[in-house]
């Protein structure tokens, strides 16, 4: 699981940031990639990396902002003219059903796959075996959402160790333990799942927020989040001007993952007014409120370590 | 009047050519610019140049092709952001209105200037006293027009040296034969204007086609044009496949030009199956028709000479 930046600038592209796309890679995982926003220019980043848009399972918008949206026919119809034919889930705002819909129609777009149009609700947006996918509202100018993706508990390790012990040979019994199931031997003796796993190990939790106000409900949503993405567009000198153009500094995104024990903070979505490391004022007045805080830059990405089983 | 070329790529982006557009330069003329075709990451490329989106005058759509089309949202928004209030014109077949109305609805754009959307049909598109831009209807899998820019005639050089010769003072009779009207002097005789202005100097043609099969019509529109802008996705091995997804082979291209006795010939949309080197053999089959023949590139400009005066 990593997060991958294609473009991290607000507002329009500038030559040192694209506008706004994160690629979140679960090939270990699921052996697809999901996408949060898709700024014009997104397929042409992603070029320039070794993703590749065939893998793409997931399309998640925040927010209909051209910044945030518009390079999205474009990463439709590339994906299938890439061959990819696999079925293609969209999420977002009410309005992106409208956008992709024209835009495929007009320019007489095939996509050589399905694709699903799911305008979100906070709440659930999905839910597998695997992953649950929570959208929460935020405060912008526009109806703009934060998604949180919650990586679902997997069992612990299997002690066959003791199992051999007790002289049960490796086979189905030993899969019935691992997926949490009792057994009964051959003797009438019962054996209890729990006894024979380790401490099942912890899914990763990340969420990600589109463009916002600093907005006290995130903290709750971002409860002990392995990683908080949060906009800071401004430093702490345009803190007016923050909130008037619905937007936060980085020192209050720094307040609500530290608020949150979010355990890591990446801030994107930073203003072309911070240009040639000016964009380290941000960084710093963040890490003055929350420590482990990276200011992410294109093509940068930060790999979510793996948990290891709880012992709570 | 320059032709600056900022994506010549077919189909999808690559990391050598962009997807197409064109801007022709009219800043001396003008003072402005004018667009050809507007593929995703446009904006982009622009912000690579010394042109500005602010002078943006026209925006011509040749066909509704997401490779042509998927960069105009951008384009008018960032245009918007950069402090442009001048009116804007877009052209381009049916379907351009609902494409832009609906990007810019879901968005929530405001766009500090105002804007035309003129959906074409063949014939006149535009016209005043010193452009007339002419479209007329090619061959593709969807509508695709081909516009031509005429330069009018200018009236020619006053011939200063004459009139002084009679003992006429500069002043505002000079501007009135300039003008090309007859002057009565104080002792009642009449001069003709066009005893003392020299031959009228030529507009320029040039004659940008869109997407398009090889079409007989276009050499008729090509016509003595000083530069015709064609497309050449393949080379002449693939001439059945060019023609069976309505394109057209640099040869082809070529024969046009020789055809209508243009002046210069710009190849451009080439497939990225012509790379590191390979798009020369394109140029190369182009140039055993029609000498004159250059291959765009990215970033690439071509200056269109001035004419002198015609003294036919």
């Amino acid at each position: 699981m990593e997060l991958h930046f294609m473009g991290t600038g607000a507002g329009m592209p500038s030559k040192e940031r694209n506008v706004t796309s994160i690629c979140l890679n679960m090939n270990e995982e699921r052996g697809t990639m999901w996408m949060f926003d898709c700024g014009e220019g997104t397929q042409h980043q992603i070029l320039r990396t070794s993703l590749k848009l065939g893998r793409l399972e997931k399309l998640f918008i925040t927010h209909l902002h051209g910044d945030h949206l518009y390079g999205l026919p474009g990463v439709l119809t590339s994906r299938s003219n890439h061959g990819a034919e696999t079925h293609l889930d969209l999420y977002g705002p009410a309005g992106l059903r409208a956008f992709v819909e024209t835009a495929l129609r007009v320019s007489e777009a095939f996509l050589g796959y399905t694709y699903t149009i799911h305008e979100v609700e906070e709440g659930v947006v999905f839910e597998d075996e695997q992953v649950r996918v929570l959208a929460t509202k935020l405060e912008h100018r526009i109806e703009s959402f934060g998604y949180r993706i919650e990586e679902k508990e997997k069992p612990g390790r299997l002690c066959h160790e003791k199992l051999k012990a007790l002289g049960i040979p490796p086979g189905p019994q030993y899969a019935q333990i691992k997926r949490g199931e009792d057994i009964t031997l051959t003797d009438g003796s019962r054996l209890k799942s729990a006894d024979f796993l380790e401490a099942p190990i912890p899914g990763r939790q990340v969420v990600i927020l589109g463009d916002t106000r600093v907005l006290n409900k995130t903290i709750a949503f971002s409860k002990n989040a392995d990683v908080l993405v949060h906009e800071a567009t401004f430093g702490q000198e345009r803190e007016a001007l923050a909130r008037k153009y619905y937007h936060a500094t980085a020192a209050q995104a720094a307040h609500i993952a530290s608020e949150a024990k979010a355990a890591t903070l990446i801030l994107t979505h930073i203003s072309s007014r911070y240009q040639h490391g000016e964009e380290q004022t941000l960084l710093k007045e963040a890490k003055e409120q929350f420590e482990n805080t990276h200011l992410a830059r294109d093509f940068w990405y930060f790999s979510i370590p793996r948990k290891t089983a709880s012992h709570s």
